[in-house]
């Protein structure tokens, strides 16, 4: 029985198109207009801070969070990859796992930060859904040592 | 021998008042002025990404973060905790453990977003170093399974 919290959105919906998922968390594509290759991974049950894990669930979403950054990190060439779990606004444990580049529109200041004068005009595309899910499944099973 | 950088100031300094450390990593208070008990966990070795660690070193330096957010948790009675590695200026591992209030000055926007109006009147103070070096290494101890 998973925790929810009927006026939460990410325990209404997935929060973006579904790249992968376990009993436990989700790593969805939500389309942001200007990072298209920003993924989340997203908690299933209503848990507001990694503290409120226990040890090997907070082991296992962070597997999945470093999956998704190895496999963005090969299908993007990010400069830099941004990693962030904040929730002040949605207190349901989200991951922001974000392939970075120079012409993004706020680098190199963070995704919520002062935006580039003309810089919307980089979007890199987001990676095709099959090869990104292809990528986590590797790197979890790296990560894991082959339980993925 | 630990991979250090000339041009990178957190391979010079320490980037704030030490509060823990072991061979690996710091706890670190900047005394940022509107956050004074943020906190920064910096991975001593000049290393770029999360996956450019092994999955020992990343559960470790994990493990340090997780504790000092059960710290902050704890001391200052956060109303949500923000978690981030974004890294994209000083590209040298760094992970900010951010209390939240709602009375600080980004609420509930990010830390390096949209500031509220007359919100610098809120500025919880740091916990003391020492009642803060204390929690870490209790929460430590608990995450670690007493190898702190």
């Amino acid at each position: 029985m998973i925790a929810q919290d009927p006026s939460c959105t990410l325990c209404q919906s997935p929060g973006g198109e579904l790249v992968w998922q376990d009993g436990q968390c989700s790593v969805v594509l939500p389309g942001e207009a200007d990072y298209p290759a920003l993924c989340r991974v997203v908690w299933h049950a209503h848990v507001r801070e990694m503290t409120d894990l226990t040890a090997p669930e907070r082991r296992h979403l962070m597997s999945v969070v470093f999956a998704a950054e190895a496999a963005l990190r090969q299908l993007t060439d990010a400069r830099k990859m941004n990693l962030a779990s904040l929730g002040n606004v949605v207190p349901h444990l989200h991951w922001h796992v974000v392939p970075r580049h120079e012409e993004d529109r706020n680098f190199p200041n963070a995704i919520w930060g002062p935006e580039n004068p003309g810089a919307n005009r980089f979007r890199l595309p987001a990676p095709a859904i099959d090869r990104l899910r292809e990528a986590i499944v590797q790197s979890l099973a790296e990560e894991q040592g082959g339980i993925a």
